[in-house]
């Protein structure tokens, strides 16, 4: 037997002992060591992906685990191998998939929102999703790898390099991981945040911040950049003001990268866009070279995924990990599902 | 004696016999033989920049004349040869200069605008913003070489390649050069434009036309290329449709040059710039590399410019230039400046 947290609507799941999913042609079997809850899982289980999400379902596609059994035709993949997953399924045969751009795929499917997840001891997956990790990088550490790779794929948008300026418009779990990437290219990084214990997590992780109620914040990146503003801004608030703010501290020829998802219009300073040449850019998750990078990054520590882990909860109590990121005070919250003793 | 048409404010010209001023050190006196209109001379004749044009001023930046005289200190220019300006003045010491996009320069001026222009029959300016021609090109083509090196710089900066697809919302002077500019990289181009005198013009200069009050662009779009969308777009048009139609348009990984000036900031689809992982890109003036490349297609013939100009009157009559572009209709009007016989 294995077991399962299923979301049934409303904030609410529930525990079951579930049969354990033989793994067919192409598929794998895994025992699931940690699953992460990020803010897509936050927004499903308040009910906000229910057009998206057929209850009940179990979610969840941060994780780390190990093989536990493989199913036909799949190789190089064996058993007892720690691996984690890159939780997309493209079509292959799009525009964008045959424009090498398969991460954008027009019929993505996103494995844990729009198929099963990882929220459950023993998870049978296509073996094509499979990421290998070393031996030796922490399970717990290891479930970062997917919102690391976000930040890394956010970073090589960005072309940020060594010696530019990088602003990170909030603090939360994705802004902390875009501030340690960026800091890895040798640029100088400062975080905006508004909340004093985001702030203070920040400090703590080697990240200077600034508090945008507090302080003037273009009289302060003037000064910081001695009066060019920054070539990169991270607009991670998803709130209009960010989207503001970001435009008029960037540089000539500045890059503004929209990390948050913007659910309605923004207005945009095109005059500014105009006035220094700025640019635009829009990400969506990562491709495998970000994953590549990912691992490189937490295995080294350069990515300090076990500073980032605020909190460990037993499958059982699945839960009490979504009060608890809903309830403010945490940074990355895992969810301990048991497959690996 | 020579004669210049002086902006005296509220879509006045007058037309003096004045003294050519002679050359200093640095600076050489250019006969000018003609001397385009573009939106922004309109812009200053409707008094709309009068904040920042001091009247009575002698306005006008695409050019086309002789070197008359060359002053202490000059090298490189000779009295005869073919001239045009790159109108800007640039501080050489701030960081968007030392940065080298010295075209976008903190403390930018444009001659013609924040100093005295060339709607004048003898125009005395600093030889750095001189730019030889070859001998052969006709001077009325040659005062196109100004609007052909912002669509030449507007197309370098969409990194529109051979086999992509682009849209122009737009059919004004500039949306039919970035059009043929943008035909030359070996793409395909469709322009988008709802008067249908200007979607004439430009079916006539080989662009094929979209009318949007007509047609459902998206699905045109879609069947076009192939259900991608269009790698590029550029919006010429101004206006708050312009802006959301070409976040519509555009594929995967799609480019969105922001031509015209935006004056209020725009609502943009930023949802649409995450999910399709767009690129906006602001794009002003021209460096160097964009008028080398602008004469040589005006040269080649590659951009018609005898075919854009429609008009040509008397220095005498210029205010009859600002009124027939206010009437619609025209193209490319040249005020005859009668430097050059
Ligand atoms: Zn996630
Ligand atoms: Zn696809
Ligand atoms: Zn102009
Ligand atoms: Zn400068």
């Amino acid at each position: 037997m294995t077991r399962s947290a299923h979301y049934v609507g409303d904030r609410t799941f529930v525990v079951e002992d579930t049969e354990p999913v033989p793994p067919g042609p192409g598929q794998v079997r895994i025992d699931v060591a940690y699953t992460g809850i990020c803010g897509t899982d936050l927004h499903i289980a308040h009910g906000a992906m229910d057009h998206r999400v057929r209850v009940p379902a179990v979610i969840g596609h941060e994780m780390s685990g190990r093989i536990a059994e493989v199913g036909p035709d799949v190789e190089g993949l064996r058993v007892g191998e720690p691996v984690t997953v890159m939780p997309l399924d493209w079509c292959g045969e799009c525009p964008a998939c045959r424009g090498g751009n398969a991460h954008i795929c027009h019929r993505l499917t996103f494995v844990g929102i729009d198929s099963t997840g990882s929220m459950q001891r023993s998870w049978t997956v296509p073996a094509k999703i499979v990421v290998p990790l070393p031996e030796g990088l922490p399970l717990d550490h290891a479930a970062l790898i997917e919102p690391t790779a976000v930040a890394v794929h956010d970073v090589r948008r960005s072309r940020l390099t060594a010696g530019e300026h990088a602003v990170v418009i909030g603090a939360g779990p994705v802004g902390l991981l875009i501030g340690k990437v960026a800091q890895t290219t040798g640029a100088a990084v400062t975080v905006l945040e508004l909340d004093p214990h985001r702030r203070a997590v920040a400090a703590e992780l080697g990240l200077p911040t600034v508090d945008p109620a507090a302080e003037d914040v273009a009289g302060y990146v003037q000064e910081w950049t001695a009066g060019a503003g920054a070539e990169v801004v991270f607009e991670v608030s998803g709130s209009a003001a960010g989207v503001r703010t970001a435009t008029d501290l960037l540089a000539v020829r500045g890059r503004l990268v929209v990390v948050a998802i913007h659910p309605v219009p923004r207005e945009v300073d095109l005059h500014r866009v105009f006035w220094r040449e700025l640019e635009l850019v829009g990400v969506r998750v990562y491709q495998h070279d970000d994953y590549v990078e990912a691992i490189r990054l937490v295995r080294d520590g350069l990515v300090p995924a076990g500073r980032l882990i605020s909190r460990v909860v037993p499958l059982e109590d699945a839960a009490s990990a979504f009060r608890a990121l809903e309830a403010g005070g945490d940074v990355k919250v895992l969810v301990d599902c048991g497959g690996v003793a």
